[in-house]
């Protein structure tokens, strides 16, 4: 952290962007040296110094952006949705041919969120019984979350990779859903609460004990850390990362 | 309290029964003076001078135990399952007889339980939403449990009479069985983990802020508080009361 | 719920009164005829026809507004704090000559919160232990919070009316602070956490069993339903009421 | 897991070991072979062809167990305390004589809260707040708790080794211990209540966002899975591993 860390912040106008200058604005030790919105020249980047960029634009820009950031050899934190696997296996050639820099693609900015996804992960492997309660604002379309579906993805896979069996169930008469929704044979509960932002309880059960991960957002704000982390860490882990965790130490 | 409760309890070789020998023994303000089991001869609690009685025994000797009782003019605590509609009419007629006789028939015990439903019952009407979590072992064989379907009728009829209308819910796309089961409208979701013995949870939400009555039920000890409570307040509530409840003051 | 009520916001440039004119404006069965600000003259409430004012200013303005609501027959809703007794014996006396008028004063206008505090004073007596713990933002700068004082005196009182002794507690040997403040008898225990608004639980424990009653204050809106609720109720409630929970039905 | 692990459980009469008598009898992958309690010659643990000894007997008599243990080539799982740095340090010299042989020592089984310390100090260096709540049932000597000061004390050492600063906390004035005792610098709250068992929260928070990591211990069961990976983990991890985390896979 010798040098100031110099930002340039993509899609500045939307409603992340604006977090995101303020958030940069106010680290100590970052500069922010341009803030684009749509139609703006990338070429102010350059001319304003940049060493980072932030993109935060839309999933029609995004790639553009991040394939300049690239090859004018800054490091480029991105929260856009959009990647697809393809995007990403074009991007990781021109870093092969840019190999200094480093990229971060992150679906999810919240420190919180991402920890309790990993570690939730990790104990799945240790206890007999684990369940997902996800809570969200009435407005929400769709049950479950992403984030929910995505947590009992990666349980389910590191209990299968443990060779840990199913939770116990003696359900035998069921009033119907009242045993919640089931991904990759992990049992997921929607509450959807006036009031609520977005939360998330992952429940695991031993014999006589109970741990409880959960996570709550209450605003945007809650990105922010995780994008500052990502432009601190980026330039030293050159090539491309996707996920927020690959950036974080989770073991000891 | 001024004068000793002298207490017969009938089913005391049972599990609740034997837990309501030590409570009503280590009681400052009791005497046990009988316990009774299976085919022992009533008289004996007339013999020992008892003012009241506990019956915990089966559904097939309760209702002969309970008669005997407020014929001999002894105040009844009754926690043994089987009380229909139609028993409960046949107790009342015989009460009318033995007006000064005060008998308690409770599903449930358990301080801590019955207050969180008296209480999501009043709050419902004040909210927008309101959902139910209940969580227990996994050896449970129905889902939802009892208590939690009779929470949400509870909470639906307050919300009936206040003229409350249905909690939110945008969901438009739902993976099956994810927003729970459904009692009366109100949401309702079974968590089940080794580990736990039995929990709920009401939580209720408004613009802004959101109210949660937890209960956790740790083991059996925990209806003692509440059969004491039965005996010291049946003397001065003579007829028949259906539900703990009754014996509480809830409001202010 | 008739007729529509039509309102006068007091104190409607102010961050409180700006969200009560938005959400009297929402309200179907109501009518925002006018919204006042500091030196408007009060004489505009009566000429817009006016039948009950929320007064939302600052305590140096309160008194007279609700003097003239109560003289010229209308009902309010007041959360402006500053209203020592001496101001409310006062105002009582001015009821006395306007008997049709109903007027509520509400330091707290949380509905979760107000039920929160009165289901923890009517549960205290029937559990042996009860403690509080209250969480807010670490920017506050005392502790504990004002709510959470009130709560453990209004439990301490509620406990002494039933005799109930204090709280179990061995402790020999104790880090200084560990086991909370004393607040009438009562343990409460302050966390300071970026990220969170205003938060409290009470916890009660007796054998076997815990119930937690937990309020989560996440934005002033939260507010809202509590001074429309008073809006619909002031005519119903002639003369001067005190807290929100006096225009609550508590009991069942 | 493919030969059966034969194991002997010194110490077999006391309430630890009799649990571990009962699991790993019910272990499918293991043999009780022998049972050892106070006096008994531990030759028996040879003659029954023993590869692992649980030893949860007392201080006076662990270290003379492992030795024992260590020199005939067995596998050891410790839970008995009083291995000070001294007693730990000669162990060590005595393995490196027997290098193919595993030893862990730990002082607490608790899959769950062990899981939930390593967690807690992970999390710590990427949030701004942390603090710590132990609950505890009402006879409890001390507070904070043995393991809420551990856990402190892995947090303090996490932010400090990251470079993270002290939580934020603007508090002005307080009543006398709302705020805790401070622990390396981390606030730790203590509650006792009836009807508890041993339950911790550490509460982490950050911009908009709060990660809760809380676990539960129900009743002494709650070891036994800890002690049954110990026994299926130590052959694979020679020398001496002090502390169950030693044995988690705790990365991803």
């Amino acid at each position: 952290m010798s040098a100031q860390i110099k930002v340039a912040v993509l899609g500045a106008a939307g409603r992340m962007g604006s977090e995101a200058v303020k958030a940069v604005t106010e680290a100590a030790d970052m500069e922010l040296v341009a803030s684009l919105g749509r139609g703006d020249d990338l070429q102010q980047i350059i001319d304003a110094g940049a060493t980072h960029v932030v993109d935060l634009s839309v999933p029609g820009s995004t790639e553009d952006n991040v394939r300049f950031a690239v090859e004018h050899g800054l490091h480029a934190v991105v929260g856009t949705t959009g990647w697809t696997e393809e995007r990403r296996a074009n991007l990781q050639l021109l870093l092969e041919q840019n190999p200094s820099v480093g990229v971060l693609i992150a679906p999810n900015f919240a420190l919180g969120s991402v920890l309790a996804s990993a570690f939730a992960a990790t104990a799945a492997k240790y206890f007999e019984s684990v369940e997902v309660i996800e809570l969200h604002h009435p407005n929400k379309v769709d049950a479950p979350s992403g984030t929910a579906v995505r947590t009992a993805e990666l349980i389910a896979q590191s209990r299968k990779e443990a060779g840990v069996g199913a939770s116990p169930d003696a359900t035998e008469t069921q009033l119907e859903g009242a045993r919640g929704a089931v991904v990759d044979g992990i049992h997921v509960h929607s509450v959807r609460l006036r009031g609520l932002v977005a939360h998330q309880e992952v429940l695991l059960g031993g014999p006589g004990e109970q741990l409880t991960l959960r996570h709550d957002s209450y605003d945007r704000a809650s990105f922010m850390p995780g994008v500052l982390l990502g432009l601190r860490t980026a330039e030293s882990m050159p090539g491309l990362t996707y996920g927020l965790d690959g950036y974080l130490e989770l073991g000891q």
